[in-house]
């Protein structure tokens, strides 16, 4: 939530230079993902997102994030498409960064997930699996089920820190993922569609946004996650029912799942949760209490996962 | 360089209830002024900044630099106005902070503060004093020479720690400004005309922001930050004559300051440089050094503050 890498006035002259983008009217740092720096930025010919790939983001994988990103956008889904320079290329470098000039598209980011939006975002999730039908280069899903144990033995006996329930749902969660469901139905998901990362407008989606944790996995496994991110209040104390009925439908009028996905729902999302209750039980971890960065507690979604393990697919309304 | 307070869409739809402007078409909080969380908000109507003032602001102090504010765009200088709600109100609360939307402003920062543009920021500060001989509401310097002994004594001995040099440096400053120029003409003032608070379209300046440090205080001051801001290499090793001449020139195209305050210039010019030293110093020893907010080098005043003492008007361009 922060720009971590400075881009001046004359560093985007020099940037804007190979495109035929027009020239700079207004440009904003914007704090926007928490990995990479970005910018808002108008032109004299439109708006754009500017990005600068941090650290934590692997250089390797960026043309495979731009191509997903280009190929959805192309498809009419509303993702934000990479703009070509002049020479065809998407990937820059700028000050020291792997960098893109990126459309920007209209929206304010979900707050609340009402029932009406979950609905929308189900529908849209299942275009997003239909237009990636065609996208087939494979990225393995580096926060799949095989790094959970090792993550979970990361945080070094301390999750009984953060909250005494936390290390037996981890435990009851581990234990389920061991079951892991096999030979499901695979293709490029988003795995990461939480309600920040979607943009509505009148009620409509209009943007599906930060794909740097998409891969290729189990279509379900997607679903899976968007169940988890949106049915649920934000403590994970309550589950709603109708919202999670109205996102499996709309789905569903898009994406036919076999009888083995929906079989396979409550279990993916229990693995889902735990994947989340654990990268955020490590930061909380390795995150000062007094940092700037706000800490997401871990125990929203312990708490989902624990619902999710006495969960049938009836109940997830699949 | 962060959004401290969230807002979210529900939060802002009930927020912009209470205004004439539309409804919102994007909303993106931005990494603008260290201070505040920031937004830039689309309307069906405009574009503005919606700011919620964090606990560094003293709330007592906003409708005296909201009416700042106003008076100035009102009197046509690209300064962004505060917009008033349906009530006729300006200062709002929102999420525990008190919070205004303002008006938006076209322009990007200034990165190098080239001669032209230091030209141009002359006569803009010119302008902006000229246009506030009629604002007489006092509000006093809290970063004023009275603050500056206090404030490096709260640097406990350890200034040695930052540089070698900077020990000397904050001494001979204090020592200079023991002698504080006296019965100086008194006017509104910015105190941080830092490029980074101006935005410039095409070569012109379209805005001056964030006058939250904006004070009552020697008019000649305000010429002196100006100049100290403007006028030197970042890391203050290198003085630039044709940046100084001409902003000076400039600013007295609009202004005719007296002898005695031309005389005043460098001890004014020392001070101000030895006022952001010590902010710097003091901020850079109560920041940790792996924090994400980026330390600012004191030495780069502190070595304008060693500059400013051996010079003459005439070495400033005045």
């Amino acid at each position: 939530m922060a720009v971590y890498t400075p881009v001046s006035a004359d560093d985007l002259a020099a940037f804007l230079a190979g495109y035929d983008v027009g020239a700079a009217v207004s440009f904003k740092g914007i704090a926007e993902g928490v990995e990479n720096s970005n910018f808002l930025l108008e032109t004299t010919r439109g708006r754009f997102i500017l990005t600068l790939y941090e650290k934590r983001v692997d250089a390797g994988d960026l043309p495979w994030f731009l191509a997903l990103m280009g190929h959805l956008a192309a498809k009419g889904l509303p993702v934000p498409g990479p703009v070509t320079d002049a020479r065809g290329e998407v990937l820059q470098a700028l000050n020291g960064r792997p960098a893109c000039l990126i459309e920007f598209l209209p929206g304010v980011s979900v707050s609340e997930a009402t029932p009406e939006a979950a609905r929308e975002v189900g529908a849209a999730l299942g275009q997003m699996h239909r237009a990636l039908a065609d996208f087939t280069a494979p990225r393995p899903n580096a926060l799949g089920p095989a790094s959970w144990p090792p993550l979970a033995a990361r945080c070094d006996g301390r999750l009984g820190e953060i909250d005494a329930a936390l290390p037996d749902a981890v435990a009851r969660g581990l234990a389920a993922a061991a079951e892991w469901p096999a030979d499901l139905p695979q293709s490029t998901i988003h795995a990461d569609l939480f309600p920040d990362n979607v943009l509505m407008l009148d009620g409509r989606v209009t943007g599906l946004i930060d794909f740097y944790f998409a891969c290729t996995d189990a279509r379900a496994y997607d679903v899976a996650v968007t169940h988890a991110a949106w049915c649920f209040s934000a403590d994970g104390r309550q589950f709603f029912p109708e919202r999670a009925a109205g996102l499996m439908r709309c789905y569903l009028a898009e994406v036919d799942l076999t009888a083995a996905e929906r079989a396979a729902l409550p279990r993916l999302a229990a693995g889902a949760a735990l994947r989340f209750t654990l990268t955020r039980a490590f930061d909380w971890l390795n995150t000062p209490a007094d940092a700037l960065v706000t800490r997401k507690d871990p125990m929203a979604f312990a708490r989902r996962l624990t619902w999710y393990l006495a969960a049938t697919p009836e109940m997830m309304g699949g």
